[in-house]
């Protein structure tokens, strides 16, 4: 195990990972003694839901105890650029926050989202990484800049639970949103797919194209119709452009995720890491369906997180 | 029991209720195991002191584990309306976001307030019973826009440790507030009332009655001098109006409850909900004076958030 | 033990403490059992997050429950002045408000900065005073507007544990900042000196001394180099004026504390309360460099916090 859980490189046997999360699943109180005196620390720059919610149940049914800390509105931003003189809004420096809440915590939790005005700074993952350097702790990544695995995890738990082939057709598609949002979702899926045993498709309109590194594996195609024919799994996401960097791609309401669509794949199970807006990115039609396993991948997240935490705190 | 802690039609048996309450408040730490791996979620949609802190008390004290989370601040805004394209402010569905909560927790308790703009849109509890419809799990009501059970329940406790008659005079007087609030308070204590052996009477000025289907077994009155005669019990709090809706009555300092007020009573106990704006709702010669309860029934906020927990822990 | 523990005249015995709590560093699941059915409050009217931190992990360490509640944020203003028309923002008096969180939580722990704008409004201490008086229940002081005992209790474990003379010289300098802040650090750090077997010196520029009752033992200078001298221990920080009060003194970027400074010491410990900003308060080469003790003092926060914790429950 490495010593912190912050992109897919850092779980080492996905298989294995997979069965173990599905047994605590079944057993989720099996380890309450595990996490005795253990502190989990959940840091958050940025709003969170499901990862706030989830990661602390988690922890609980470890027997962690838990401080959830919004540090820029119940303590003050930091800065994370070093030699520079601080005179501007930061009142503390990363290596210095890191260092004492990993002196107050066994294990950090951190969520920072990218600006999604500048693609070098926002990939060179400073505050994910400025932990890591710096608390001396164990870090999870409650989703970065660029990647979200706890998220990938419970998809990928999800996938294994719902799929009726081996290697079942798995199609990540592009849908319209309102505004810029991240790739650290569609990244960090595309990612783990490396790991896993499936017929893994990209549709997105032209110039959507992703970090390239993430999605070597999965054949990408900019017709929708197309890549869903036979898919056993659509998992619907928006993203900004990656090339035009930060750029949200409008007008593109044909490629919303409907009822229809989904009747023309192979029963195809319908994924999203949520939160959804209804009608831009997916028809009612379709989030209403008997397709969807929206739910069961949001209540994965209990067991991504406490598998990951069990292999921290037994590492 | 119910499946849920809404409103007084959910307490099943009241008399037996605030007697298990009271009986808790002497040991309160009798149940310590019955809340054992089970965590209640606290979603706020707005401020709160009394009911967060108490609520959170009482699980403590059944041993169970506590998510607080204040959703628009820490998450986003919720849709509630069906159908609708999600192109506004909202980023996830209530029908999402409820079914999520409830996986993660075992019972959630949600605070949303009404905006006082419409009248029946407020009074649908599209909050409270979205989270009924969706979260798959028992909800408590921490105050809706029309209801505050968990205030009444604590308010009955108080009355029924206090009162030296099988039958007091109770009489809940409007008072004057410098700011429109919710009826959610005194509606929830006349709809108690109606199942609590008490002369029950609602004092307040001309045009700010109560929507009728809560206060039908109060004596109404305009006269407060009136009202207070041979009072054992004089509970103030401010409403704005119902029938035209949400509109403060101001320039009535008459109302504001005093000592001397207090002194042409039956010896009367002062109740308030809290908070209150002093020598505007009441004076301090009346919260300060022997006649106030008032920080018995906030006390007993514990108990009554207790009793409804266990009640759901093991219905 | 008194009741409370607000200032350095709540401790009773400063050896004995220092000698406790470092002892309980090293076993600090000794107590596990003794905060049982235990809840601590930490009520936040501003920003933490060492203070935060290191508290709710000293409650978890004895076993207590904990509640943070961000009064302002995630409740409302709190009204201090008696007799008061109270038609402005505060939606509730302390003297109610204080004894409410006060029945629900064992022990309370009270934030409150000073507004730097009236120098005795500010040291009147009112909200600390406040809850004090109404709450019913021990005070601990988590930073208030002149003092900030916590932190001076870590920083004193702090020299015990690194000195390597009995009484060693302890230069407390102030240095620049970009704004105006309390002098709650540097008075409680003097005022707990006077307990502390130490050459205790204090540099600051002309004008910048502090309220003379703090500084009573320490030699006063207002040369930075010369008290710098045979120095065991820096402590570094910047505060406003207190006689021209709450004016911040500019363009003194030769009060910085850099690597050069702490050379000309006797291999001088370098201290600082965080937050810092570099290159500001003090250079990089100085933070980075194997003086800085910085990290021990923010950790001994836990454990200066549980040893508090641990006498209020025994007392």
């Amino acid at each position: 195990m490495p010593n912190h859980f912050c992109s897919a490189e850092d779980c080492s046997d996905l298989t294995g990972w997979i069965r173990e999360a599905l047994i605590l699943k079944e057993t989720p109180y099996s380890d309450k003694l595990l996490g005795a005196n253990k502190t989990l620390g959940l840091i958050f720059f940025n709003a969170s839901l499901r990862t706030r919610l989830s990661t602390i149940k988690a922890a609980q049914n470890l027997g962690m105890e838990t401080i959830t800390f919004n540090v820029n509105k119940e303590g003050w931003q930091l800065e994370t650029a070093h030699g520079v003189v601080m005179d501007g809004d930061p009142a503390e420096h990363i290596t210095e926050a890191a260092a004492v809440m990993g002196g107050y915590c066994d294990i950090l939790g951190i969520r920072a989202f990218p600006t999604l005005l500048d693609r070098k700074e926002d990939y060179s993952e400073k505050y994910l990484l400025g932990f890591q350097e710096y608390a001396g702790v164990p870090i999870i990544n409650l989703e970065s800049a660029a990647l979200h695995p706890l998220q990938s995890f419970a998809d990928l738990m999800t996938i294994e639970q719902h799929k009726k082939k081996e290697r079942p057709k798995v199609v990540m598609t592009w849908a319209p949103h309102v505004k810029a949002l991240p790739q650290a979702v569609p990244n960090s899926f595309s990612q783990w797919m490396q790991h896993y045993d499936a017929d893994f498709y990209i549709a997105h309109p032209e110039g959507m194209e992703l970090d390239a590194k993430f999605t070597k594996n999965a054949t990408l195609s900019c017709d929708q119709d197309e890549a869903f024919k036979e898919a056993d799994f659509i998992y619907v996401k928006n993203w900004s452009s990656y090339h035009d960097y930060g750029e949200p791609l409008k007008n593109q309401q044909g490629w919303m995720v409907t009822l229809e669509k989904l009747q023309r794949t192979h029963q195809a199970k319908l994924m999203h890491c949520l939160p959804v807006r209804r009608n831009v990115v997916i028809a009612d039609n379709a989030m209403d369906s008997r397709h969807s396993i929206i739910q069961d991948q949001a209540y994965n997240r209990i067991f991504a997180a406490q598998l990951v935490l069990k292999k921290l705190l037994t590492r």
